[in-house]
This record gives structure tokens, sequence and C-alpha cells, in this order.
């Protein structure tokens, strides 16, 4: 992460008691000192927690001035009560920070089915509230604020000349259990100080979401929570961004929401590898997104590459259900380079050399390469080791 | 399993050598002394085995008299050589019992991409023709001889009194790892004594291997071999049922293909417990089978079970991703008899009580109600436990 923040933008973490240990925060807030264009990608599934409603609701706009998040519940399933509690967060946040209720967004993580203690996220928010700072150091406390089971905060920054001024985009995510394709992935932030119009600013993220937050996966089980927001306060240049200098944006958000989405499996529970699936030669995006799921989201793929074996044969038949029709005999496979499958047939690899790349190396690289057609997608992907089993069928003990 | 052998039948299992232990069977025949009516139904998986394409083309017919089956080694992705080997299996097979060679059917199972050891399976093949018989350990030899990963062998049979006789089945079949959904999991052979036309037996062996083995998974990984098989050789009635006694054959058969799906996930690779998934209140088979799919696939629901964690959340948002419209406000779930969630919201329940009886039992029940429509489904599944994963990664090592 670079040092230069976006302008206008203050950051705080806090812990008011949701999880156990001290250190670690359940609060995070994010305060821009001037109404920001605010874009929002959510959940595809159809049983969704109660902020994602609030937050659909409000986005896009032109007037977001806030987001404040909690961890460690995810106030989802909770009926009724759990709408009134999500508005009620964004309440607090707007009586403590002096703005208007409807210009606060709100995303909840951690354990479905369960009220929020809104007495403790009550004194949370206000002690957030009294210690946000434009200063890395907050930007840090807010990032470990929205983790669960992540074993390291996940920011991204990048910074763009424009003919005006600089600009600056600050991203931060967190995973890393119930990560599941069709969704734009746990929660994410993203601000910046340029400007965006609303209607520029949704359409690019869904964009940028489709093609980075939807691409990964840890067991494939989309969350109800799933959200990413983008913020655009217009801090460092007031004019919309237009022309070259939009395009210039995008492909920093691309880059940045790719940095940010790789790390959610990089981090996946109980991961010792992250799987890059490059699945190329497709007739169509939708038919190289099919077959690069099928191949991120098989057990028995994922448990391979945890055991370092180079196993060919589950990969491809991986592929071979995922409900796109191909010519097996057009198939070729490589893995961390290596070619181990050609013209639909098994040929002569060095077994021991693959397998110690695959154990010597966090990264794996799978490309497969299905026909002669010019759709290829990239997917990111964790291992399945027995500890993420420990972690899900344990965590209550 | 019965005693009552179906008619004109005979068996043999014995150990060739693909397999490391001799007293492992990897060799499977079965004869009939007369042609049987033969239906299959094979993996949906676009890379499927070379003896998938073999049956295919044989199937259906009235000419049957011998499958045979090795175990060790699945012949699939060997292109050519493994087509004219699954072939030449056929031919070993009938000239060692006299028979012509496209009344032979073939199935293989095992590792992926190596090809056949011939001179093995050629000794292997003529021993069990030498040792073919109508006795239970002859059947037991040959259910041991189709086995992978099984801890256990499958058998299942039922008598049907019919008006002019009694007649009999008997199945056989195999898990317990890369066992998916959409296809008829794994290998299967179910032999009668009653005669089927082969239209007939075809219909009823694809609609009933839908509402069976179709419905079970481990991991849910569609292997390239999977084929069930049904060989009907009119040795107890030569008159192909029809009528009253085509529906008690029917209503039999279901019964014994369930007996012999559901078996297949009890001995799930790692599994301790077998979760049976009823989804009921959609409004189509269809959504049913999704959103049974989704949950019965998910390593979250999966992983809950195996840790005896009633975990209501995961369950449900995994039916929000199948893809399939409902209302969340109507959605009530059980496990084990126990309500935990009723009209889109949890319920008071005794969560020590319902983790002690998940476990307590082998077997979990998860009903989900999702509406006031009337398709329903029973879907059967294995939990996930850190053993599957050592199966998985460290099978090499």
């Amino acid at each position: 992460m670079s040092t230069r923040l976006p302008l206008g933008f203050r950051f705080a973490g806090v812990h008011c008691g949701i999880k156990r240990k001290p250190q670690n925060p359940d609060i995070a807030l994010i305060v821009s000192d001037r109404p920001a264009t605010a874009a929002g990608v959510y959940t595809q599934n159809r049983i969704y927690a109660a902020p994602v409603q609030v937050d659909r609701e409000r986005t896009p706009n032109e007037l977001t001035q806030a987001v404040v998040v909690n961890s460690g519940n995810a106030n989802a399933c909770t009926g009724e009560r759990g709408l009134r509690d999500a508005r009620q967060m964004c309440a607090i946040v707007a009586e403590a920070c002096g703005l208007k209720q409807n210009s606060v967004l709100v995303m909840s993580t951690g354990i479905i089915g369960e009220h929020l203690p809104m007495k403790k996220i009550n004194s949370g928010i206000r002690a957030a509230a009294a210690q946000l700072a434009a200063d890395e150091a907050s930007v840090v406390a807010a990032a470990r604020g929205i983790m669960t089971t992540d074993k390291v905060h996940k920011l991204a920054s990048r910074e763009l000349a424009m003919a005006k001024a600089e600009i600056g985009l600050l991203g931060m995510a967190k995973g890393s259990g119930m990560i599941g394709p069709k969704m734009a992935t746990m929660l994410g932030v993203i601000v910046t100080d340029a400007a965006l119009d609303p209607a520029t600013a949704q359409s690019m993220l869904c964009e940028i979401v489709d093609q980075t937050f939807n691409c990964i996966s840890v067991e494939g089980h989309t969350s109800t929570n799933d959200t990413v927001l983008l913020l655009a306060n217009g801090a460092a240049i007031a004019e919309p961004l237009s022309g070259q200098e939009l395009n210039a944006f995008r492909t920093a958000l691309l880059e940045l929401s790719t940095e940010l989405a790789r790390s959610i499996p990089a981090d996946g529970e109980g991961a010792t590898h992250l799987i890059t699936v490059t699945v190329r030669g497709c007739e169509d995006p939708s038919d190289a997104r099919h077959i690069a799921r099928a191949i991120a989201n098989s057990p028995l793929v994922k448990t391979a590459v945890a055991g370092a074996d180079p196993n060919w044969g589950r990969i491809v038949s991986a592929a071979g259900y995922a409900g796109v029709e191909f010519d097996p005999g057009r198939v070729a496979l490589e893995i961390n380079g290596c070619l181990l499958f050609d013209q639909g047939e098994p040929v002569k690899y060095d077994a021991e050399q693959v397998s110690n790349s695959i154990r010597g190396n966090v990264d794996t690289s799978v490309v497969l390469t299905v026909g002669t057609g010019q759709a290829s997608i990239r997917f990111w992907t964790s291992d399945l080791t027995a500890e993420y089993v420990r972690i899900n069928a344990d965590y209550h003990t």
C-alpha cells in the first residue's frame, strides 16, 4: 500500500466487543468530508442480509458521506428487527458525525441469524467517530475492523496523474470463508478522491466486479452479505472524470480490484495455495467462466493442489461436467508452465518436477485450452486442506 | 442381501494385480446363460472413458450375456489405445466364455490416464471365467471386484411373486470418490431373471436412475466413467413383463436402486454422516433438484454436519444461491425432526439437543420447505471431513 491516501476521507477501526479478543477491531468507519458518488454491487443470493437491503435502496447516489461496517455478526436472516438495526447503525453514524441518515451506507459480516448487539455497536460507532483520521494507521484499523477469519487485512491503492491534479484510489476487502462465485464477493470498499457521475460509477463497478470479485471462490458458497462499494468524493478533482482520464481511472480500478480479489482466496480458510485457473480458446466468455468455475470449485482439484499432485485427470474431467460443449480432442492443459495434456491425450512430462513446483510455490497456475475461440477468463481459488475442514467443522468448540 | 439369486446368472471376482493387495479382487465378471435385455445410463461428462463409449454403442439390446469390470484403472483419457483395450476386454470374455464379442459390456474404474495392464487383465478374465458360479460368495467377490476406495461392498436384492413364477433382482454398485450429480453415478449393475423388452428396460432405467443414482453426491465431481447397467435375462419368466407386473417390477427396481444409491454417499470418502436432504414445496421438480444439490454440495453445509453443528444459516443460504426463485419469507427448515427456521426467520430451539442428535447418529435428516408447491425431492450426500482431504491430497504418498 502506498502512503498517499485519497483526499477528503477519514478512517477508524475500533473494538466494541462483538469479537472476543480486545485487540481485534470489529467496527470500521469511513467518512468523506463532502458528499460522494456511491455505487454498489451486492450478493445475488435470494436470502440476503438486512444491510444489503438498505444499501441496495440507497445506491447509486451522489450524497454518500459514510460507510459503517461491523464484523462478527452478519445481521442476516434476522427479520424486521435486523432491518431496523441496520438502519439504526446508519442513524448512529449520522448523529455522531453530523450527517444525514440516508448519506450513510452499512455492511455486516460474521455469524448468521443472531440479532446485532446494538448497545455495543452504538458505543463502538461513537468511539470510531471520535477517532476518525486520515493516516495509514487508521486505514489499517478500519481494514482490520471488517475481518472475520481472515489472517491478514487486505488493502490496495493506486495513484493517477490527471491533467488538473493527482488522484488516489484506496480499496479494502475481506474474505475468507463463504466465498463463492456469482456475486460481488464478501465485503469490499473502494474510495477515490476523483469525481464520478453515479451512472458511470455504477456501470464501471459492475463491469469490473464481474472480472475480479466475481472471479474468485474459496468453497463456492455465495454469502448472504456480499457487497462491494465504490465512493468517489471529488476532493482531488471536482469535475466528474470523462474521456481518456475516465479510461485511465477504469484501468487503475481494474488493477486495484484484481489485487484485492486475488488476496481473498490467497487468504482463504486453511489455504496453502492460490490457484489461478486460466481457461482460453472458448467461443463465448460465459463458456470460459463456467469451465473455470467448475475447475475452481472441484474439491478433487483443490485437494490435489494441496497434495502437490499434478492431477490433470481431475482438472480435465471437471471441465467436462461444466455443461459447456467442446471437442475433447482439442483440449490442452499446463500446470505451472508444464504441458501435461495435449490434443485430448496425456503427454510425457516429469511428474516429480511439476509436483515439486506445486509444493515449493504458493501460486499454482492452471491453464486449460479447450479450442481455438477468442474468449478466455482468469479465475482465482484456494486449495482445500484439512485445516479448512477444521475451521468449518469445529469452530464452535 | 437375500440368498435367492436371479436365475441364469453366474458371478466371479478375482485379483489380477491391478490393485496392490492380493486379497482385493480387481476383476468382476457376470455372465448370463442366455441373451439378456440390457439397458445402460452413462456419465454426462463430455470427457468420457473408453468403456462408456463401447457400452453406449451397444445398449439397449436383447443379446447381452456378460459384463466385465476392472477396478484400479479407469481407462479414461487414454485415446485410441484405450478404446482398443476396452474392446479387447470384451473379446477376451467372449473367447473365454464362448460368447459373441458384441454380447459383452465393459466397465472400468480407478485412476485416470494410464493404459490398462492388458496382460494382467487377460489372465484375470480367464481366471474369473473359470470360477463363475451362482452362489453368494461369488456375488460378493464380484461386488468387491468393482470397489476402489469403498470401505464396504454394495449389494441389494428384491424378490417378487408374479403370476407365473417368482422373479429376483440383484444389484451391485461402487463409490466412493468423484461422486457428483448430473449422471448415472459411478458403477452399478442390476440383474434380473425377469424379461423386459429393450425400450421398456431403457426408459425405466433412465427414470429410476434420475430419482436414485442421480440424487447422490460425495463432492459433486461428475466422473468420466459413471455407468449403471440393467440386465434382464428372462430365466424365471420368458415373457416380457407388462401391466401390473411391470409396475410391481418398477417399484422393486426403484427400492433396490434407492438402497444402492444411498449406500454410496454413506460410504463416501472420509464420511461420518449420511445426509438426506429433502426439499419440498417447490413449484417444479427441477427447482427442488437445484436447491437440494446446492445444499448437498456446499462444503460449508457438509463440514457443519461433520462438526455436529445445526447451522441452519449455511443450509438456508445455500438454497438462496441455487438459482431458483422462492419467497424467503416462507422458508422453513428441520434438522433431525427439530424445527430451526420458520416463515423466513430462526425460531427458538435447543441447539445442544440438535447437536447431540447429529453427533449421535450416522443419518442426518435435513428437510427444507420453500413454499406451498407440490414438487419435492430427496437427495443423499456425505459430510466433509479432514479424512476426505487426506484421502484426496495425500493418496500418492
